[in-house]
Parts: C-alpha cells; sequence; structure tokens
C-alpha cells in the first residue's frame, strides 16, 4: 500500500458479542416408520416451523436389509399428511465409507435440495449409519446456510455416538472428516428395530464406544459392560437398548456439559483410544471397522497407562477382558509398521500429528488412571508405546 | 422394516440443550500492513490460541492496485515474528464474483489448509472485496470443521455490511450463495486506505448498503447520506469513514441484537431492497454491481411503499434524489422482462420465491412507512410493482 501516514486509530473498535442456543432432541422408539407408531408426526407436528417438508435420504445398506423401507417412509407420509410432506421420493446413497469418501455425495444431497426448492425451515431426514449421517448432515448445513437435519441412526454406533452428536463431515485428502461443520441435528431419533438386521461385526462394532465412554467417565457403566459382554455377544437387545442409552446419555452431556460444544477452546471430544483408531483404518484401508479400530485404540492406551504406571495391571485386564468377551481381535499388523520410525508416513505414530493438527492446539492424549477416570497428557514416550504395541500382539495369541 | 411390534417409547427422550457465545471486534485503521502499526501484531498477541499460523488469501483486484501487498505482509510478519509465522506465501485468488461462482477456489483454499496442515487454533487471513471473502469463508469455516477467520475487507460494501457480518458462501445452481454456513469472524480489520485505489464504481456501490440501513433504522443517519451525498460522489474520505463506521456498527448490532444471529427462526436480515437486487445481479448477468442493484431494489421497494400508501411522496422523493446524488441510475431494462408474467424464469418477479426459498418460511418482504422505519409483508401486488417499475423507468430520463 501506498499510504505513509499511520494514523493511530480514532474509532473505536466495535466489539460483536452473541449467544446461539441449539437444542435438539434424542428420541428412542422401534417401528419409526410404522404407521401405527405416531412418534415422528407428533414430533413434527409439535415442531416450531413452517414447513412440513421432508427430504429423505436412505443408506443403500439399511435399504438392502428392509426393502420395503421406502415404501413405508411414503405410506408413514400418506397416513400423517398434517406433519410430513415429502419433498421427493427417498434418495439412496451408498452405505458405508464409500458416501463420505468423496464430495460426490455431498453435492448430489445439495443439487436435491434445489431442485426440490425446499427452504431452511424444511427437512432432510438421513437414515443410515454414521457414514451416510456424516455426510448427509454437511449437506444438510451447507445448502442455503443450513436447512434442518432429522437423523435416523440404524447402527449402534450412530445411535449411541455419531448419530447423537453435533458433527458432520467427509474425507479429503486422505483425512478422516477433514471437511465438515459442526451443525447440531434438528432432531434425533433412535429406532432399535434398525438394530436387528445388523450382521454380527456391525452389531459388535458400536460397542467400543460405550466402553471408552464408561473408561473416562463413569465406572459403574463399566461395569454394567462387563457383566453383560457376554449377552451383548449373542444379541440381547434388552442389554443393547440399556447399554445404548448410557452411551448417549453420556455423549449428549459431555457435549453440552462444558461450555465448549464446538471445540473452539481447548475442549476435546470424548476421544480416548481414537488417534489410534483413526490412524489405523486409514492404514488398513478400512479393512477394520471404526468400532474395530476403536478396541484396540481402547487396548492400546489401556496398556500404555498402565506401563507408564498410572492404571493397575488388574484395571487394565479387566479392560482387555471385556474387549476380549465382546469379539474383538486386539492387534493389527498395521500397529507395528515403522515402528521405529515414528515420522514414517506409514507408522501408527504418524497418527498423533494428524490427531494434533485436526483438533488444533498442543497434541493432547487421554490415559486412565482408573477405570472410569481419564486424565491429560501433551507428549507420548514412543518407545513405551512400542512395548504396549508388543503386549497387545502377544496377548492375540494367548 | 418387518417388525411389528409398535412398543410405546420407554427410554425417556434425551434433551440437548447448550448455548455457544461467538465475539468478534471490529477494528478500525490505516496501513494495517505497514510495519509501524503495531494493531495487527497486539491483537494477535493477545488473542487466546496456541497458534500463530495464519495463511493469507488475497483478491487479485487488490493485487493490482497494489502490486507491493504480498511483500509487504510478508516483511510485518518478519517485523512481528512472535505475533504471525505466515503458514505459506500468500495465496492469490481472482477478485469478484468470479472467486465464488463454482467451488474451484474453495476447493483450492481448502488443499492449501491441508498442504500447510494448520490446524483449528490457525488463522486463513482473507484480504479482500465481498466475494472473496465470502469464498474464503466458506473455506475456512468448512476444513477441519472450522479454522479461524481474519477478515480484511477492502471495499466500501465489504467494509461496512458484508464483511462485518456472520455469513459465508459461494453461488450454485444459479443461486447466489446457495452453499454457505452461519460462522462469524475471529477478527475484522478495516482498513481504510485500501478505499483510496477503489475505481469510481467500487467507491460508489458500497454505499446503498448504508442507504438501505438507514431507511428501516435511522432517520438521523439517513439525513446525514442525504446532506453528505455530493461529498461521497466526489470521495471524500472522512465522509466515507463516517459512514462506514456508522453502517458498519447498525449491522453488527443487528446481528447481535436480535436473539437470532443464525437466522434459525423468523428473524430477517437487513434486507430491505434487496429481493430485486439479488434477481437483477442475476438477470443482468452481474452488469450490475451488488450495490448498483441494491440502488435499484431500494428505490423499487420505496416506490412501492409510496403506492400502497405507506410512504408519503416527500420521503419517497428524498431517497430517490439522495441515490441519484450518489451517482446512481435507478432502472434497468432487465426490470421490465415479462413484467406480466411473474412466474416466468426471467421475469424480475422470480427474485420473490427464490428470496422465501433461501431465507425459509413464508414470503417477507421489508417496506417503508416512514424514512427510518420498515415494517414487513407477505403478500405482493404485482400490479402495483408494475406501476413502481414504470415510475422508475420514466425518472431515469427526467
Amino acid at each position: 500500500m501506498t499510504s505513509t501516514i499511520i494514523a493511530p486509530p480514532k474509532l473505536k473498535t466495535i466489539r460483536q458479542d452473541f449467544s446461539v442456543r441449539f437444542t435438539y432432541d434424542v428420541h428412542f422408539t422401534e417401528g419409526l416408520f410404522h404407521r401405527n407408531n405416531s412418534l415422528l408426526s407428533d414430533v413434527l407436528t409439535q415442531a416450531n416451523t413452517s414447513s412440513t417438508q421432508v427430504l429423505p435420504v436412505v443408506d443403500s445398506g439399511v435399504l438392502q436389509a428392509y426393502p420395503q423401507l421406502i415404501e413405508q417412509i411414503t405410506a408413514y407420509a400418506k397416513a400423517y399428511p398434517e406433519a410430513i410432506t415429502l419433498a421427493a421420493d427417498p434418495i439412496v446413497v451408498p452405505g458405508g465409507e464409500l458416501s463420505k469418501q468423496s464430495a460426490e455425495w455431498v453435492e448430489q444431497l445439495q443439487a436435491a435440495v434445489n431442485t426440490t426448492a425446499i427452504c431452511r425451515h424444511s427437512y432432510m431426514m438421513a437414515i443410515g449409519g454414521g457414514a451416510v449421517l456424516d455426510m448427509a448432515g454437511y449437506a444438510a448445513a451447507t445448502a442455503h446456510r443450513g436447512i434442518r437435519l432429522i437423523r435416523v441412526p440404524t447402527t449402534v454406533l450412530a445411535q449411541n455416538d455419531s448419530g447423537v452428536g453435533v458433527k458432520n463431515g467427509i474425507n479429503a485428502f486422505d483425512k478422516k472428516n477433514f471437511l465438515g461443520t459442526f451443525a447440531p441435528p434438528t432432531l434425533v431419533f433412535n429406532d432399535f428395530d434398525f438394530l436387528k438386521a445388523l450382521p454380527d461385526r456391525d452389531w459388535r462394532s458400536g460397542i467400543p464406544e460405550a466402553v471408552k465412554v464408561s473408561l473416562i467417565k463413569d465406572a459403574d457403566f463399566f461395569g454394567f459392560i462387563e457383566a453383560a459382554a457376554e449377552d451383548l455377544a449373542r444379541r440381547d437387545m434388552q442389554t443393547m437398548q440399556t447399554l445404548i442409552y448410557r452411551c448417549a446419555k453420556h455423549h449428549v452431556e459431555h457435549i453440552g456439559g462444558y461450555g465448549d460444544p464446538f471445540e473452539k477452546g481447548s475442549s476435546r471430544p470424548l476421544d480416548f483410544g481414537h488417534w489410534a483408531a483413526h490412524r489405523l483404518e486409514h492404514l488398513t484401508h478400512y479393512r477394520l471397522r471404526h468400532g474395530e479400530a476403536v478396541a484396540i485404540g481402547i487396548a492400546l492406551d489401556s496398556t500404555y497407562s498402565y506401563l507408564q504406571g498410572h492404571l493397575s495391571a488388574t484395571a487394565c485386564w479387566r479392560i482387555i477382558d471385556t474387549l476380549k468377551a465382546l469379539g474383538f481381535v486386539l492387534y493389527a499388523p498395521e500397529l507395528s509398521n515403522y515402528i521405529d520410525y515414528p515420522d514414517h508416513p506409514d507408522s501408527i505414530f504418524k497418527g498423533l500429528s494428524e490427531f494434533r493438527e485436526h483438533l488444533g492446539g498442543e497434541l493432547t492424549i487421554m490415559l486412565l488412571d482408573a477405570i472410569g477416570h481419564g486424565f491429560e497428557v501433551h507428549t507420548v514416550d514412543f518407545e513405551l508405546y512400542a512395548q504396549a504395541i508388543a503386549h497387545l500382539q502377544t496377548s492375540v495369541t494367548q
């Protein structure tokens, strides 16, 4: 700039300062779209909005398990015309990580918002697993600067964790959830009926998030999971409902209760065991489910907590045994890749720098000093982590 | 779904309820990047963040007017190394509407966040006109679910309006700002020196937003603009600084003061004269600048307010005369296209349905019943609007 006259600021700084309140309800039900179940209609009728328009987005995996789902949704809208108008036929999107591996499906859904000409007071209703909810949530949060989002999570993982939270996102540049926003849903409906069709692997894969929250927050809840591990493994629905409810409640309270739900400052998500989990999903090219990777991440950080002298051996073995009883394998060969080269792009330890970069600020890892109590550290001992990995490798063959 | 057992909800609904506080300061200065001006350094040093990393994004139009700007920024960072570290060389993006006509530049900036590995506590610093700030703000809001944004608006329009607000966005599907988020900046620096290089057209084009806010909120402010119209037209800088300051203050207060800054409910932006303005920009393929279109939109809705019997003839002529004295032409031929066919895709009236769709809820148009006082209506009389357009057409030739 050519000016050389540096005037002191003459005009008083204007300060903006406001708060935005966010509320949403997480409902629990069965047969959400059964026409005898008026819950959805009742809730939409009471909603404070001028629009009844709903644009449904359905996970192809869910549709495969429930081929009549689209007909059911259409019939439901016909049965409750005052509460719900379908803006278009339900849009089917690929299930699983594929839906969020590129911007392709986000753009398709944004285009659908344009084509249907629905407004900011209308709803996108995403029905599916966590990946589909993340992707559709991102589309909903950015079309018209945010249309309303109804989440209908269909997996254990989505019902007890991501589906009741405030995030959305897609993967980009080979990084998980690199693009996304913090955008609370307008409504969440956890329909337990959807869990019946889950393959065993997906049923099981939702449980580690509950183990995680119990370990850092609620020893009594861990005791419940430990005692119920076999019931959960043999798919007892009543036990699973209790697990999901308690885990979802912790998740909702953690987000709302610490004054920083959008993680602008130093507030951390409930991410025990997660730095390694995110990294393992990537290194295994998603051969491991998120929950399977989290189970390994929990076992790893628990063992490391033990080796550092923070956690008792008994507590560490209770955790490992519970994860095993739930059916998890607690080691993956990718853990040992380039273990002596923390900076190698294929080393598990590269996950630490990615974790720091995504959450911002200094590196913060949660460890345990007791079951039910986590604490944070900001440095790690690579050699001790290598020992922890060796422990896990041994434990698999025991 | 196969289930026919409709159980009443057994598990109590979980309610999420939290507030997120947003604060940001709008600073006024000259020579922001002059090394004798410590404002930027001082503010960043006091900022509550663990990172000093800044990724600068520069509007190519600004760079053309100030070819030494990039060197200045680099030198500034070197002069204040404790406060500011450049994460990369400044990224130059096209100025004007081109930068937000597609997702191309958003993706480039997201890629730069990835390449530089800056975290959520680091800054993107966008220097440019409103379009560049909108585009860069969208990239910043979505990378890592939101990195910090510093806005340095360089036009009258951006300094008094969009640059101090909470929105970002790009155009999509032929609709203005179809994609975007509500995301307050972390800091705003209004540097008046940048205004010196503006072409007359751009200098003038920022003024209608101030006219708009004065008409619906502040009769005294309108009186100031009316009396100062000739000084503003001949580019008196002191007068312009006062205009920008008063307009920015109104804008900041309107956003923060009405309990709904993200327009989730029925809260409206300050959009008098804007339904026709957005439409005219599109219909003229951006031959008209936003401000030029807003001047026409204000004249149109003022005339309509008069024809409806709400606004006095004297008040209406004061508005028209002030806009003319500022140098605006208050008619464009596109206003009269398909004027008897409100549903035709090229009719100006199609702007009403787009406006409703983007803001959500029912159609809401602001009219005037006095200078300094707006009120809302939810229906319009097309025939009376056609008369208003005829009035404007005549006024041009008078």
